[in-house]
């Protein structure tokens, strides 16, 4: 089984999901008679706009839809009132899973969406692993006051406190090799320029390629917030919201991957996946999965306009994707 | 002339102007016939809610509404569509100024709105000079990207940066003596959990008792953005929007109260106001003008309906003032 996974993003741009699905095109049709069925699966909505849940086509084949929401994902529906149920309908998909089963293996092809790859100067990379990620929302409490009558000794700002915790998580993530931790919102109660913060917000997502690692950055967020409010006197809570465990790649699907790239005369990066993929539903579903990543031009930009893939790396892509099914299919 | 600035905030408390007021109708009734003319003048809308700007009656009197606004900010409405131009009219004032002149000195009594007072157990205060102000928009610009798929060291994380200035603006100020730094401000463009800060803008207030140090203070700031944003690969823009020079207090009506307080048996504090005043207006104006600042309880609570001073200082606060109006009086 090949897969794609494409998306389709407000403002996106022309590679994320339709790179794969046209590479995967090539590529079976370059392929002849197989000891092993090959088909090619594209999925729907792995981003999660539609439905408001990602990855809801191969957790559909998977059969994970009504396994892990009951009655309630199904009955979800887009901005124009169909449902997942009437959805899967419509495209005689049982929302039980496949009923063919699960495939043996199963190859993924997709832009990196990333610098990595332009950064080493290759054109492609074999994936060791989906990042398992956590979320956090963490607060800090402090005092207000007005800014000019309380002297810079006698504050208790929380913003102050917020300052010290971006830094540090990234001091933290900086020493695990792989992990990332990312402040993307960040909100002053009551924010006014002539007062000292009393209350800050702020989300924190954390991510990493194996589940220690994970775990080590994640145990680490209490610790740190504490130790940032407690350098600026304030105190803070730090939430749990969501985690999910790194996915590992299949090493019989890698092996396939590097191997392919090696008979095609194509140097190959490896390298974990940051972003969820379909990819790592298969696999955690037990199918032998991997990933082809091919360069991103612009610094990896993507679900921008300016999201772009040379020719020659799609080229390289589709060659090192035919060698790898050829491996997979048992010739 | 003793002076009082009665504030109505919303959520506020029952002494921010409202102490002026009956402390100033004590003294000048405990005052019997002096050499000098005594006058009362109760200040209206220091904060400038009503109509915007602040510190309106004691401009008004100083003849700054005009003359510094021309006809714009006579023009100005209320929520009630009453203008400046007719509100003064009701209170038979004239914009240009006061008919009978601005007095020789000028007296103003206030609860300190800050933890100074309190902390170094002291129940009154002389006001050394009224902290000049200045303030800033700063901007920092980096590269937003995935929060899953951007190396740590590869990043360009605006948030990082503005962690870096809130923190190095705070070093900034605590090196300048009576100096304070706030960001009460900060907004991320576009923010979402999983996107690396782009672009933070935020407001920095900054104050100092005399005009070297705000100089010293307000100078470091384009160096200091220009640091942080460096740390983080960002680049920054600082712009100045607002700046107010500090106004000393008039030596003459300082040692008034320093001398009526000794003479009323209560040890006094000199200290700065951060906040501004309509003593800053009057003193700017040429009036030999002075404060007595009153302890406020719970660290400094103001505009908030916690807002206490207790009574025994609020009875010493009189004591002295009565001294003080003697001395100015040419007693």
């Amino acid at each position: 089984m090949v897969g794609v996974a494409p998306r389709t993003v407000p403002g996106g741009g022309s590679f994320d999901g339709a790179l794969g699905v046209l590479c995967s095109l090539e590529a079976v049709a370059a392929n002849g008679p197989r000891p092993l069925t090959q088909r090619m699966v594209v999925f729907r909505d792995e981003e999660g706009w539609r439905f408001g849940r990602g990855c809801f086509g191969s957790r559909a084949v998977c059969g994970q839809l009504a396994e892990h929401e009951h009655e309630h994902e199904l009955e979800a529906e887009d901005s124009g009132g169909v449902s997942v149920g009437a959805a899967l309908a419509a495209l005689a998909i049982e929302p039980g899973g496949s009923p063919g089963g699960l495939p043996a293996s199963y190859v993924e092809l997709h832009l990196e969406q990333g610098p990595e790859l332009e950064r080493q100067g290759l054109a492609l990379g074999e994936v060791s692993a989906i990042a398992g990620m956590a979320g956090f929302t963490i607060e800090f409490t402090g005092l207000p006051g007005h800014a000019g009558t309380v002297p810079m000794t006698a504050r208790r700002d929380a913003l102050t406190a917020a300052a010290e915790f971006v830094l540090s998580i990234r001091d933290t993530a900086l020493r695990i090799p792989g992990a990332v931790a990312t402040v993307g919102e960040l909100r002053i109660a009551e924010p006014a320029t002539n007062v000292i913060p009393g209350r800050v917000a702020l989300s924190l997502d954390l991510r990493a390629p194996e589940a220690e690692r994970l775990s080590s950055l994640a145990d680490a967020v209490p610790a740190v917030a504490d130790g940032a409010a407690m350098a600026a006197g304030c105190a803070a809570t730090a939430v749990a919201t969501w985690r999910l465990a790194p996915v590992a790649m299949s090493d019989r699907v890698r092996t396939a991957i590097r191997d392919g790239a090696a008979a095609a005369g194509h140097p190959i990066a490896v390298l974990p996946s940051g972003a969820g993929h379909d990819a790592g539903i298969l696999a955690a579903a037990g199918v032998e999965a991997g990933m082809l990543f091919v360069r991103s031009q612009n610094g990896g930009a993507s679900h921008r306009p300016d999201e772009l893939t040379d020719e020659a790396d799609v080229a390289a892509a589709i060659e090192v994707l035919i060698a790898t099914l050829a491996t997979l299919a048992g010739c």
